[in-house]
């Protein structure tokens, strides 16, 4: 009999959605020609600037995360440069693919990709050595928050150096804005992306660009090469007058400007810090069940571990998912390592909380003894409790 | 910095509602005499006689639990006859309060009133006792799971020695149906109320009264005192059209529907289990934190816990409410005892699992510390976790 039963999507993406979210998201359709909506919309950017710490523009775009990288990624390169695209697993090889799929049409004369172990950093070393031998980078991807591996780069270091380049720095923070400290202005990070899936507690549908001078500068000097999401010149024409080029996900903005408030009335500083505690009690339970991180540079919004030999991926996540209601992520392959079967990871972004965390690693605790481990019972909420309990 | 930041509505009622059903409840009114509003009422009546386990009528009443006690009482008194009421806590007290009221319009010649101690439950010897040396009592009040003070009474061997007098057993069920197994039709209880705030997962605002056959014989035999709320002949004979005698609250009504289907849906024996080992759990955090329980008897929807001398009631309330975001009920003064400031209570009904269970005992904890206890760190969420552990 589970004394589990609340649905705990604990996945890295899409995270569960407050109620007052999804009621606000249940109102009545309104017309986006309206001071109506564009109040709201005034409202969500104001609130966007705050959360990514920027006083530039921050658009919000109809799509994923991945939508707006894409969107990033394809306006700013100067025609003729090459791209340098950093990747430690699966978010990082993607953007790697983006820019191997638009060589041709945006003129890229080399992608070069800088790889570090699945699980590693890049240091900030590494990028200003390539970034040194390649004067003609104009655009470096970089992902803060590597959801595949819960790994986390040092975002600051590395904003440090590609801003005394020509280069402009791109920086996936899918799973970082809103969860752990990115501060775009202060740091000097060009461009800012996220979802609205994962941190911001809304469906996914929605993603956001921040765009920095020098980027917006950049924007004028490229020429545009796609439509409707994938031209940011026309998102950023409109943001200036609160407006959207095309229909937005009306709903979907609505919720986000809840949402948005919901973390200012946390307090984004009290919001980074519950992730941090979740995220090391996470770490504090995995270590104490006697399992291995995945990560030697451990993020804070996303925590994982290997199984112990002879453990299933299937029978731990059908596990928890069917008889404890707990959604938790299993591994993936990539260029870099292979780790499907091999890990799971749990989310601490968003609309979660201490009691979500310690019913997550109650229901990984029975799980893995159910498949053969031998862990004392109340061992991992017992270790996750202690963290909590020193405030 | 709060590690606990989803509010948790652990009073004894009301208790929190699920998304799906604020969501149901916010679609638009419909009018009440519409074919559409029958067939969701009379679903809702099917499912309530399924959660009452009977086949008689289950009346849904506009009005809080009290509401519908008050109706049932009122309705069943014959004339020139004696009442029996059992109490051992503020509730019990209350239905006393209830007779001695209308004792002078319902020609009720002795409201008999049988106490026990608080946090000591009535025996069926006790009231057996009482029935022989009284054959004129036409009506028992007895509650099932006293709030007030965490006790259970065995309704199963009361409504036995009842069935066998010509009084009528009404039963207050309002923290037991849905939360505790009470077997309306095997178990012989003629009347059983409850109200929709408590295990049946919907805002304050219905009260349910299911009827026996003895109790729909003995509508027959009295006059009518009341009117809206508190003439049960009305409401029974329009539910035996699936209708309603007044205008009915539509949006709880729908709510209601769903919140039912959810609990179906887990199984009623499910949610018995799951109350049985949430609250199991409580009790062990209680006693691994050096506090003493506040009933003989437990009830598994609500359990309680006396203060260790010196530490103040509103700190632990307060402190568990601003800073872990945790609801949780103090005490009650009465007739029998004086609890206020003395007792702590949580609830372990409806909308709740081991996940919000395991929040509460950290919060108990940590503000219990705060005010100069030496409980250690993670104590509180290691027993309740190994209970779980148990399966």
């Amino acid at each position: 009999m589970p004394v589990l039963t609340k649905t705990r999507l604990l996945t890295p993406g899409p995270t569960d959605v407050p109620a007052d979210v999804l009621l606000e998201m249940a109102q009545p359709i309104i017309h986006h020609r309206t001071k109506q909506f564009q109040a709201i919309f005034a409202e969500l950017s104001e609130r966007l600037q705050r959360v990514f710490l920027t006083s530039e523009p921050v658009l919000t775009i109809a799509g994923s995360g991945t939508t707006s990288f894409e969107a990033a990624q394809i306006n700013l390169v100067k025609p003729g440069s090459k791209t340098l695209t950093i990747a430690g697993g699966k978010f990082g090889e993607r953007w790697q693919d983006i820019y191997d799929t638009y060589a041709p049409t945006l003129g890229i004369t080399e992608n070069i990709k800088l790889n570090v172990p699945w699980g590693e950093a890049v240091t900030a070393a590494q990028v200003e050595e390539v970034l040194k031998a390649n004067p003609d980078i104009s655009v470096v991807t970089l992902v803060n928050s590597e959801t595949s591996t819960a790994t986390a780069a040092d975002v600051q270091a590395i904003a440090a150096v590609v801003s005394k380049t020509d280069a402009l720095l791109i920086v996936d923070g899918i799973t970082s804005v809103g969860t752990l400290p990115v501060k775009m202005d202060e740091w000097g990070i060009d461009v800012l992306v996220t979802g609205s899936q994962k941190a911001l507690m809304l469906p996914p549908g929605l993603g956001f660009v921040g765009l920095g001078k020098r980027a917006q500068a950049r924007l004028d000097e490229v020429k545009p090469t796609g439509y409707y999401n994938l031209d940011l010149r026309k998102w950023l024409k409109s943001w200036q007058k609160n407006d959207v080029p095309f229909t937005p996900p009306v709903s979907l903005i609505r919720g986000q400007r809840v949402a948005l408030e919901m973390i200012e009335n946390e307090g984004l500083e009290n919001v980074w810090a519950r992730s941090a505690a979740l995220a090391k009690a996470s770490r504090a339970a995995f270590t104490a069940m006697g399992l291995e991180l995945i990560s030697k540079s451990p993020s804070d919004s996303v925590t994982g571990a290997f199984y112990p030999e002879g453990v299933s991926d299937s029978a731990i996540r059908n596990g928890t998912r069917d008889n404890h209601s707990v959604h938790i992520a299993g591994g993936q392959d990539g260029r870099g390592a292979s780790w499907k079967g091999k890990i799971f990871r749990i989310s601490n972004m968003g609309y979660v909380d201490a009691g979500d965390i310690l019913a997550t690693m109650h229901a990984i605790e029975t799980e893995l003894n159910a498949q053969g481990q031998s862990i004392k019972p109340g061992t991992a909420v017992a270790a996750a409790g202690a963290v909590f309990a020193q405030g």
